[in-house]
């Protein structure tokens, strides 16, 4: 029910009543509990015409947004982004700040996160003891129930439970999630999601991720590490991936992949930074030189394979393609959508939709203050029966 | 509740209400209703102890089998097989019949069906119009929703309404899905899945299909073609596949994709039929002959690769091969299963399991008779509603 308030943003009891199937005392019995919990609040209505038969102000219910404060962090590639919601879902405040290395201790870690979010705390008035819980994002492969972190390029160790760590250093419960995953919540609370229940995001940075949405639940795997759509094979002994393996996705689509075909593209200068020669190779792409158009084409029909085998096993209703950066932009060219639709299983039915979502780093930070809301929620309603019991 | 006591056998009212967590009253009113309908039945304990209280014999309740007749029937390549269950999943009796053809109209195959049907039942002591569903299943795209097959190696039209065909022409309720998915239901109702709520079963014939099970529940896809593990792609414009696009899993591992490389094998006859033909190559693979084993050696690297791809999209608890013939064998091989174990993303837990589990077309059968019982079950339990109503 409090889901339905949320949902609805604004709703009358009677409305709940209906919506739920419930009976309306049953609905004023649950509704006076939450409201005793501070989780909702009587809002007037606008209109704010009195209930003729009781003479008083009509009131609709909402989720009281200063129940409870909940931060989103996402770890990116020396970068940690976070975001403070309230529980209603409005943003107080948010921190980028620049990571001094590419990889940490846990311990190193937990230290640096502390400080991020006792600052972003503290910039809204708040201190770090006011937020109910903190949802992080990491690059890699996770359990996510545990907070187990099996691998991650953030991370200078194997099997960290950093879920435990981070809420030892920071006093408050830290719900850790793979970062793929988190964009898939934060599109089903906030986005596109939101009208569909299943659906697969896709997510492009210098790794390639997805989140998959089965039933309207985050389908993660029994072992944690599941969805990992960069590591499925596309070439039988194909080109090397950083996994150590052969023939990965992510061999043949992420920078790191383009790089080591881009020496022999004009202009192509092997000392300059990544980000740079990823650029100098798109110019020349775009200005039709053949080798540099015969590295981004591979990228993007491999890509365009890889999205049409997700198609052909899953027939979601939607794929959304979510990335950040300019420079991805060739593989959400018209070409690669036009190949995953005549590499799918054909009926006469028309193909899924994919739809092209540029989020920021603040907006996986979002998806992982949902995942904090998520938890939050459970333990204040697991309190309330508790208390009934 | 039905499922409850369908799961555990027989089991008295007491172990009921603490497996379901509802109350002794409840559980008594509840198994009543399904007692009036006829769907289960009171049976005494077998040691015959009398409830010391009463004074009258301890009983626990089973369903009834005599309450409904279920036929279950796979359409594969020339062959009809049928099954006929009774409501407890005990077999009445069986049939296989040779088809006369490979494709047929819609009609033609309702008249083979239901003289099929007919003639099952009445071996049984039965008539068609004791059948309360049958349930078919077939290769091809299926929504199984509506019963509607996109297209079928079987059928010699697109879009055919089957369900509804077959459904007119029986004049008893048919439920029709993709024959890969009654095998996973199977596996979930009768075999290895009874005990895990997330696995895959893949199944091999002349095409490669697959199930997939997802918290306890099979999973279709949204527009009633997911799940098409043969035709994702493996290889960027690769084999010709019979789907007519290019790089499929099945031209590589289908008899037709061993066959088109078979010419160079020693023995081989092009003239000869096709299961000779594999036959050969197979032993000329055996006997150690260059040609042939690069040609059967590629098949199961490929094969691991697809099912590796799973693993890491997935990331099931099991993965169950279901194949019938010997021919198989090279697929099934220990080097194409520690070839997805190197292929799936390393962590520090153990790979999923992946069991081989050899069926004949009458287990097929029983998966297509568990879909008639699930449907049967809610057509009933709908029935006893509606008279609470």
């Amino acid at each position: 029910m409090l889901r339905q308030i949320r949902l609805a943003g604004r709703v009358p009891r009677i409305e709940l009543a209906s919506q739920t199937g419930m009976s309306r005392a049953t609905v004023t019995t649950i509704t006076a509990e939450f409201l005793n919990a501070g989780l909702i609040e009587e809002i007037a209505r606008p209109d704010n015409t009195p209930d003729t038969r009781r003479g008083r102000p009509r009131v609709d219910l909402k989720i009281r947004g200063a129940a409870h404060a909940l931060v989103g962090a996402k770890i990116s590639y020396r970068q940690l982004s976070l975001i403070l919601l309230d529980f209603e879902g409005e943003e107080l405040g948010e921190l980028e700040m620049q990571l001094p290395a590419e990889t940490f201790s846990p311990d190193r870690l937990a230290d640096l996160f502390a400080d991020a979010v006792d600052r972003l705390a503290r910039n809204a008035g708040l201190t770090s003891d006011d937020v109910s819980g903190v949802g992080l994002g990491i690059a890699g492969i996770v359990q996510a129930a545990e907070g187990v972190v099996y691998w991650s390029p953030s991370l200078s160790e194997r099997n960290v439970a950093l879920g435990e760590v981070l809420t030892r250093r920071l006093g408050r419960p830290v719900f850790v999630d793979n970062d793929a995953n988190l964009v898939a919540l934060a599109e089903q609370t906030f986005g596109l999601g939101q009208s569909h229940s299943d659906f697969i995001v896709v997510t492009i940075e210098s790794g390639v991720g997805m989140g998959i949405v089965i039933g309207g639940e985050l389908y993660r795997g029994t072992r944690g590490c599941g969805a990992e759509f960069g590591h499925t094979k596309v070439h039988l002994d194909g080109a090397l991936c950083r996994c150590g393996q052969r023939g990965c996705l992510e061999a043949y689509v992420a920078d790191y992949a383009l790089l080591r075909e881009a020496l022999t593209v004009p202009g192509d200068d092997p000392t300059a930074p990544p980000a740079a020669r990823i650029e100098t190779l798109l110019n020349a792409a775009r200005a039709g030189d053949a080798t540099a158009r015969s590295i981004v084409d591979r990228a993007g029909r491999m890509f365009a394979l890889g999205l049409a085998n997700l198609v052909n096993i899953f027939d979601p209703e939607l794929i959304i393609l979510a990335g950040e950066q300019m420079q991805f932009d060739h593989l959400f060219a018209d070409e690669v959508i036009a190949a995953i639709r005549t590499s799918i299983v054909q009926i006469d039915k028309p193909p899924p939709e994919v739809v092209i979502h540029k989020w920021g780093n603040l907006m996986w930070a979002k998806g992982a203050a949902a995942y904090a809301l998520d938890h939050v929620t459970d333990l204040a309603l697991a309190g309330l029966s508790d208390n009934a019991a």
